[in-house]
C-alpha cells in the first residue's frame, strides 16, 4: 500500500530541477563553463574561512561525546542564547533563549512555524511570486496555501486582493522578503499596510493572524535598500531563518524560528515546536553544525558578488527593452517574458545555452526567473546569448 | 490560532525525561557521580577518535563549497553508494545506491517509512514494549498504531494475538530489535514466524504489508545471542538505520532508510521519501556528517562495556530474585517490578538516588527499564541501593 498522494507527487517534476538536470547534461557536451546556468539557487560565493576553522576548533577542545552527544528538542541552549543575544542587539527587540527554536534550514523552520499555527482546515496566505516548496510544506499541515495575486508593477503586495482573501480561517501569512523569485524587498510602508490590516482583522475576526517570515536572504541586501525587519513591526511574526545563503552552507542544513519576544504564546509556540518535531521525526539539527553557526553569527560570505552581477544583467534586460523591476536584494531577477509564453521563450532561450526558469511555478505567469549566483565572468559572457534571444523576440 | 494538538502534547510529559531531569537536579545537590541515574539512553562510550579526523580530513581536502553544499533529497551519491556496497557485503542482499534514502537519525528514518507505507485509516502494528516515541511518529501520519500485547515469557512476539490484529488495514508492522526497552534480540525463529504469517496475511488481503525495521541497536549485540537481519528473511522490509548508538553522535542525527532491494518497489519508495521531505521540511542530514559517516560504516565505539554492564547488573538483579529476561543486545535490561505498581516502586527507589523508569509508557506495565549506558564502576556502586529497595521490597 505505496502511499498514493507521494507517488503523485513524483509525476509533477519540478520544472527548476528539470532545466537544471538539462543544464548538467548539456555541460557534459559543451563544457559547463559554456552553459549559462542560471537555473538553481545555490549560493556561489565562497565559505568564509573561518567556518571550517571553528569546527576544527571544536573539534578540538570540546569533549567529543558531548560535542555529538544529543541536543535538547530546542536546540542547544548556548546557541539559542547566542541567537537571542546577537537579535537582540540587531534588531532591538528583547529576544531571549526561549524565543529560539533551532531546525534544520529555512525548510524545517518553515514546517514548525506552519503547523504550530495551522491546521486542517485553516487557511494561510502567501504573495505571488512565491517559492513553490510553499506548496507541499502547507499541503502536509491540512491547511490551505492561498495566494494572492501579485502586483507586478513593484512586486511588492496587491493589498486590494489580500483584503479581500483574508477571512476568519486565515491563520497566517507567509511572506519571503528579500524575495524569491522577484528579487524585491518589501519596503517599510509595505510592511506597516501589511500589519495594519492584519492587526483590524485580528480585531475583527477575534484571532491572532501570525506573520511567519521567511527570510534565507536577509543578509542579501544591496545598497540603499529599504529592508525593514518584519518582527520590529508586527508583535505576531515568526521569523524563519537559515544560515544556507549568507555562509553558503545550503548542505549543513542549519536554521531558526525567532518567536517576536512581543508575541504574547512566543515562548510557547517554541514549545510547541519540539512537539511538532516529535511526530515529523526531526529532533534538531546536527550539535557540531549548530555550534558551529553560533560563532559566524556576525559573519557572512563575501555577498558584494551578486551585487555586481545584478547591475551587470539588470542594465543590459532593461537596456534591450525588457520589462524588470529592479532587485533589492537575493540573487534573483525577473524580467517580464516578451511573449505570453513564457514556457516558449524559455525553451527557445536553450538554443544559446541560456537556462532560465519560466515563472508558472511561482505563480506569475509570463515572466521568468535568473539565478545569478555564478561567476561574474560568466555573466558577462551570457550577456550575448541574451542578445540573441531578445534579437529573435524582435527587441 | 495555537494549533491545540500539540499544545496539548505539552501537556503529556514524558516521564523518562521527568525521571533524568529528576537526576539532574538531584545531582546538583549531591553530586551527580552519586545519582545512580538509568533513566536516558544517551550513548555513554567514546566516540571513535578517527570521526574527529575523519571530519578534518574532509574540511582540509575538499572544496567548502561542494562540501557544505546542496545534497540531493535522496543524499549524497557516494554516500549512499558506499552504504549500498557495504550493507551489500555484510548481509548479503544487492542493495543498491538506488535503494539507500539519507535520513536525520532514526526518528527521520521512521517518519519517512511510516509516511511511505501508511495514511489515514491505516493501522501499523508494534509490539509490546515498544518504544513510547512510535505513538506521535505514526500519529501525524493519521494512521493508527496497534499494539499486541507482550509475551512477557521471553519478550519474543505474542503470535496468536499478532494474527488476530492484523488485518486488511494493516499497512505495516514496526519492530525494534535489538529491543527499547526489553534488551531482547527477536530470535531467527521468531522473524521466520514473523515472515510467514505476514506472507499469510498479504496473499490474503491482496496487498504487501511491510515490516518497518528499527535498527538503531543493530551493533550492539552480546555475545552468542541470535541477531538475524530482518531483510534477509523478509523481502518487503524497510531497515531504519541510525549511526547514533553505534558511533555515540546521537547529536549528529544522522541515518538512513534502506528498502530491501528484493522489495518489489524498492527505488519507488526511495523516490517517495524524496516527496515526503518536502512536506516535512527535512531535506537531507548535513553534507559534512554524511560524508563522515560514510567513512566509518565498518568501524564502531567499543561497545564492550555495555556487555559487562548487563552481565553485572543481570547478576545482581537475578540474585536478589527479581524476573528478568536476560537482555540479548542495546544498553537496557527489563526486569519485573516486585509490586503491581511500577511507578511507585520506581518512586521508592528514589529515596537511593537510584533512577529506574517504569514500565507503563512502554505498553508493559508492571516493569521498570534500566539504561545501563553508564561507567561500569557507577553500576557497581549502584549495587548497593538496588539491594536496598530489594530489602525493603521483602526480597
Amino acid at each position: 500500500m505505496i502511499v498514493q498522494k507521494y507517488r503523485d507527487m513524483l509525476g509533477m517534476k519540478s520544472v527548476i530541477r528539470e532545466i537544471s538536470g538539462y543544464a548538467t547534461e548539456r555541460g557534459k557536451e559543451i563544457g559547463y563553463e559554456n552553459v549559462f546556468d542560471y537555473s538553481l539557487g545555490n549560493p556561489s560565493v565562497p565559505v568564509p574561512e573561518r567556518f571550517n576553522k571553528v569546527i576544527k576548533e571544536l573539534l578540538d577542545t570540546r569533549e567529543p561525546i558531548a560535542l555529538h552527544g544529543y541536543s535538547p528538542s530546542h536546540g542547544l541552549p548556548e546557541v539559542r542564547e547566542k541567537i537571542a543575544a546577537y537579535l537582540s542587539g540587531r534588531f532591538g527587540l528583547p529576544y531571549e533563549m526561549e524565543d529560539i527554536f533551532m531546525t534544520s534550514g529555512a525548510a524545517g523552520s518553515i514546517a514548525h512555524a506552519v503547523r504550530a499555527v495551522a491546521e486542517q482546515g485553516d487557511e494561510i496566505i502567501t504573495f505571488a511570486p512565491y517559492f513553490p516548496e510553499y506548496g507541499p510544506y502547507i499541503a502536509d499541515t491540512g491547511a490551505v496555501l492561498k495566494v494572492v495575486p501579485a502586483d507586478t508593477e513593484s512586486f511588492q503586495i496587491n493589498f486590494e486582493a489580500f483584503a479581500s482573501m483574508c477571512n476568519e480561517k486565515t491563520a497566517a501569512v507567509l511572506i519571503n522578503t528579500p524575495n524569491n523569485p522577484s528579487g524585491i524587498v518589501y519596503s517599510t510602508k509595505t510592511i506597516e499596510k501589511l500589519a495594519e490590516i492584519l492587526k483590524e482583522k485580528e480585531e475583527q475576526f477575534g484571532h491572532p493572524i501570525y506573520i511567519i517570515s521567511d527570510e534565507p536572504y536577509r543578509e542579501i541586501v544591496f545598497e540603499g535598500v529599504d529592508a525593514p525587519c518584519v518582527s520590529r513591526i508586527y508583535d505576531n511574526t515568526l521569523m524563519c531563518y537559515s544560515f544556507s545563503k549568507s555562509l553558503s552552507i545550503p548542505g549543513e542544513r542549519i536554521g531558526y524560528v525567532a518567536v517576536n519576544p512581543n508575541c504574547r504564546d512566543a515562548a510557547l509556540i517554541v514549545d510547541m515546536c519540539t512537539q511538532i518535531s516529535r511526530g515529523i521525526g526531526h529532533n534538531c539539527p546536527s550539535s557540531l553544525i549548530q555550534l558551529a553557526v553560533a560563532e559566524m553569527l556576525e559573519e557572512t560570505s563575501e555577498l558584494s558578488v551578486y551585487e555586481t552581477n545584478m547591475n551587470i544583467l539588470y542594465k543590459e534586460l532593461t537596456a534591450l527593452g525588457f520589462t524588470c523591476v529592479k532587485p533589492g536584494g537575493t540573487f534573483y531577477i525577473f524580467p517580464k517574458a516578451p511573449i505570453e509564453d513564457a514556457k516558449k521563450f524559455c525553451k527557445d532561450a536553450l538554443k544559446y545555452d541560456l537556462c532560465l526558469v519560466p515563472s508558472d511555478t511561482f505563480g506569475c505567469p509570463g515572466y521568468f526567473r535568473m539565478a545569478y549566483c555564478i561567476q561574474t565572468e560568466k555573466v558577462e559572457r551570457s550577456l550575448e546569448a541574451i542578445r540573441k534571444i531578445a534579437r529573435d523576440y524582435g527587441m
